[in-house]
């Protein structure tokens, strides 16, 4: 966690800790009124990319963050949700075991089993990093916040560690009541909780936060492919698993190539990552690169997974994980529950079997006593057809009598339409507060002793800031009329306390592209400043044409050319 | 619950129970893809009339749910957020015992104390409605959700049962970042969780929902008064405490009148009950009135309480809860915390107020021994000065000497600035799930055998719906293109799978206003034909004009008067 920014976030009430009035609880933050309006643009951002824009198939959900037992016990999450814990024997501190290690022997054991950990803290003889003392035996903790559900004890339920289960849960009902055909999407943006043992990374590992993911449902061997037209020649930077293992960096591929080398295990999961791609550049952020999980470091559910890294100075975060998680969950969920989940997959044209069928010949039955009959079709029907087509063919017997005097193997066709399947899902699962954690970082600006957010526009917490150059009644009144004319057009914020210089440097702080100023020249020409927040450039506009050029600056066109530059360095 | 609306919601992608593969939990629903889209506008509303409309004083933040025992023990929760419940000592059901004696014996029972319910269960000799056993001793149920936080055991947290908590816990850097001054509104939407006893309400009564609360900050002795002038003539119907003691009715009042007469405890509190006013209207909802609670039905933070109730048919439901906490939250945590969570009010014009001040004589004192000093300046700061004041009037002694002296009383001039205060607090507070029900039951209608959801247009899940009539290839191209054609301008869906009857029954049935439909004529003169969800009247447009004919709807211009009315029985 960046401290620069995170007393920045703190001052101008962007994000800060929960609950400091009681000192706090790790793991929780606060996103304060600033924090708000940008996290919301960025779910807004997310919901374009993945739902709006991909409306034919993508329909969004919400479901509950309590969960029952009988759930994370299908999905795995309660045998597999799990880190490495180890406490001091002396003064009962406890440590995330894997982290541990990484951080006193510098070597990575993501994903190693207890009893690896266990090893290495004997061999590299790691003490408590708090006193000195001995740890004790490393063991597994789950992850999952418990509670009880109603009345009743004993009805054990669990806040969601992701929302992933609860698309599976309502995969049927999503399915019955929209499509009826693969693939659908089921989004959904909400808060989960994952009980991290020490958390301490500010907004990058939280105990409770916000996700925004997509499970997407597809048939692996249905023709409807991805249409990647709409990506240009995007090119997607992945450190593949093998290379990963050779220590080699990201290698830059085309998606054709990612397609042809079967780099990615289908072509829907590209397509997502392809779409996540667009989606971060979109927050401002362009470095950053796929890295393939090793199989001990997936979740239990995976059979393939990305992690989304973005770097930024020497930070490196996963903004993202990008899963395969096959037919792992509906499976599960099908075994558990006892409901059938599977979909019917309708051939494009109708397939025809043969089939053998075995007939009966009363009339030659009806010679031999009841007995006899009774066990000759008891022997009959623990046989298949083949078997009997095979004990005729050889003349075989039962009790002596000749089988095929009995019965006989006919062929028929029958005609298939379709068959049942089971979906597959892959996942692209952001943090939203990763996200904005890492959005705010990116545009973080140091000029002299200033601090600029150069956000992306669109992400700014307010278009527009409208100030009285000074605190004059007059200035103040025509600057509210200013505020009030911008104000359906624009989100805009009236400030008229302090100097403004300032105002300009809270402007940029919390990053609002535009301020306009109303100084004694507007009483006169009616015309005002407009300043920018990353160049603190200045024009002068006449406020009839006002919206027309801030709609212009927005757009995109060049400061200079919306209006005549002029001199502003004394307001800095 | 209406069960017409439940069918309908489960039927459409609305809402149905969590779960349902594996049998459902109560109080715990879905809002599926349909649902996810009226609710998202509903509490953009919200924030329309809470947030944006009142910009210069409400922000809007948001903290986690997972809350440190500390918090709500401070906030009273702990001992107070409680129901009765009574348990079967036959069949150990467990049931909720107000309801329960509510239900059996049709009384109100609201808020009564746990001694007065176990002597009418035993009075009217309520037993088991399960298996008709006796009932135990009724005892207190705390509704908050439990769990522990973090690997350590002992660290209890709970899931918040409201949003107000984050804000009064970081209300004073909300308030130092922000405005620095009175009122300050703080807003959060956000999901919350209470422990119902036994839920059977469907989206009424639920275990976890999303609640939309501000907590509004002021100073009842400020000078600094809402304007009321937004609401011209509103007239709010209230049901005041002694007219509800009397078993009267709602009665109406102007805004005027109900500050003449003092019927809600502030301004403030009658500023948002307004607004709260203006909201459910503008969810299509007019008939509402605000309830006064008794003293014993408030909860325990509320020095006075409205519930805002809905009657639609013969439902009366709580849409949302006016609370006045007075100081009661801020003076709390105070205590709890120990930190100052005071604002400085400065006068307008700063308080001269005298002061007497005792000044010593040390020229006096010093001629006796340091042990009569001692003692006489002991004996002196034990009295104040208007008591030494009063002695030195009366020729007091000390130990025989004269106390007036080795002391005398000036009084000096102070001059005040300002004083701290702990700022009051009104709190509206809606569940969004209620006010998408309630929006839903209103808009419902059937005509003959047909269901139409009459919502308000700007609550509707799409603008507009796109079908071609018959699934003919050059319908269904033309169709996509229309599609395309709205697709940046409206929130269009395109379908074109059933008779065109069945896709019109359905457009009905989620309340999408406006259906296109893409015909043979389409493909001779371009022309497309608009239908009306409430009327099912039939309009025919040239495509060139089609989206200036929709804006012109969305506006409130008349059917006909957009395009030429066409008979169109047969379609439905």
């Amino acid at each position: 966690m960046n401290e620069k920014l995170l007393e920045l976030a703190k001052r101008r009430g962007i994000f800060w800790p929960s609950y400091e009035i009681y000192g706090g609880v790790a793991g929780l933050y606060d996103i304060g009124p600033i924090g708000v309006k940008i996290k919301n643009k960025i779910i807004e951002l997310w919901r374009k990319h993945f739902v709006y824009e991909n409306s034919e198939f993508v329909v969004e959900i919400e479901t509950p963050i309590i969960t029952p037992y009988k759930v994370l016990e299908a999905s795995g999450h309660v045998e597999n949700f799990t880190d490495p814990i180890v406490e001091c024997t002396k003064c009962h501190n406890i440590y995330r075991a894997d982290h541990l290690i990484e951080e006193v022997a510098k070597i990575n054991v993501e994903g190693l089993p207890i009893s690896e950990l266990n090893k290495i803290i004997r061999e590299k003889g790691i003490r408590c990093p708090a006193c000195g003392g001995e740890l004790g035996e490393v063991k597994t903790f789950n992850l999952l916040f418990s509670t009880n559900i109603g009345p009743y004890t004993g009805n054990q339920g669990f806040l969601r560690p992701e929302t992933a289960q609860g698309m599976f849960t309502s995969f049927k009902r999503i399915y019955e009541a929209f499509r009826q055909k693969l693939p659908i999407g089921i989004a959904q943006i909400g808060r989960v909780a994952r009980n991290e043992i020490s958390p301490r990374q500010g907004l990058v590992r939280l105990r409770e936060f916000t996700i925004m993911e997509l499970e997407f449902f597809f048939d692996p061997e249905s023709d409807i492919k991805p249409n990647f037209d709409k990506f240009g020649n995007l090119k997607l930077s992945i450190l593949r698993a093998e290379d990963k293992e050779k220590g080699e960096s990201p290698k830059e591929y085309s998606i054709e190539e990612i397609l042809k080398e079967k780099i990615v295990a289908n072509p829907w999961m590209l397509y997502w990552m392809a779409t996540a791609a667009k989606f971060v550049k979109s927050l401002g952020i362009n470095n950053f690169y796929f890295e393939e999980k090793l199989p001990h470091e997936r979740a239990h559910y995976s059979s393939q997974t990305f992690d989304q890294i973005v770097v930024i100075g020497d930070e490196k975060v996963e903004i993202a994980g990008h899963a395969y998680r096959s037919n792992y969950d509906l499976s599960r969920h099908m075994k558990y529950s006892g409901q059938d989940l599977t979909v019917f997959k309708k051939y494009e044209t109708p397939k025809v079997i043969k089939k053998k069928i075995v007939v009966i010949n009363k009339d030659a039955l009806s010679k031999y006593d009841k007995d006899f009959v009774k066990r000759f079709m008891s022997f009959i029907s623990s046989k298949s057809p083949e078997e009997i087509e095979e004990l005729i063919a050889h003349n075989g017997v039962f009790e002596e009598a000749k089988i095929g005097e009995f019965v006989k193997i006919l062929e028929r066709e029958e005609k298939i339409t379709g068959e049942r399947i089971i979906p597959h899902v892959v996942e692209p699962s952001f943090g939203v507060e990763r996200c904005l954690y890492l959005t705010l970082l990116n545009a973080y600006r140091e000029k002299g002793t200033r601090i600029i957010l150069s956000l992306p526009k669109y992400l700014a917490p307010y278009d527009v800031a409208v100030f009285p150059l000074l605190e004059r009644e007059e200035l103040i009144k025509k600057a509210k009329e200013v505020y009030e004319l911008l104000k359906g057009k624009f989100d805009v914020i009236f400030d008229d306390s302090g100097s403004i210089g300032k105002r300009y440097a809270r402007a940029d702080e919390i990053g609002i592209p535009y301020s306009i100023t109303i100084d004694p020249q507007t009483l006169v020409d009616n015309s005002v400043t407009i300043r920018d927040r990353d160049t603190w450039q200045q024009i002068r506009v006449n406020i009839s044409e006002l919206e027309s050029a801030l709609e212009k600056l927005f757009k995109g066109e060049e400061f200079n050319k919306v209006g005549k530059l002029i001199n502003s360095e004394e307001n800095e």
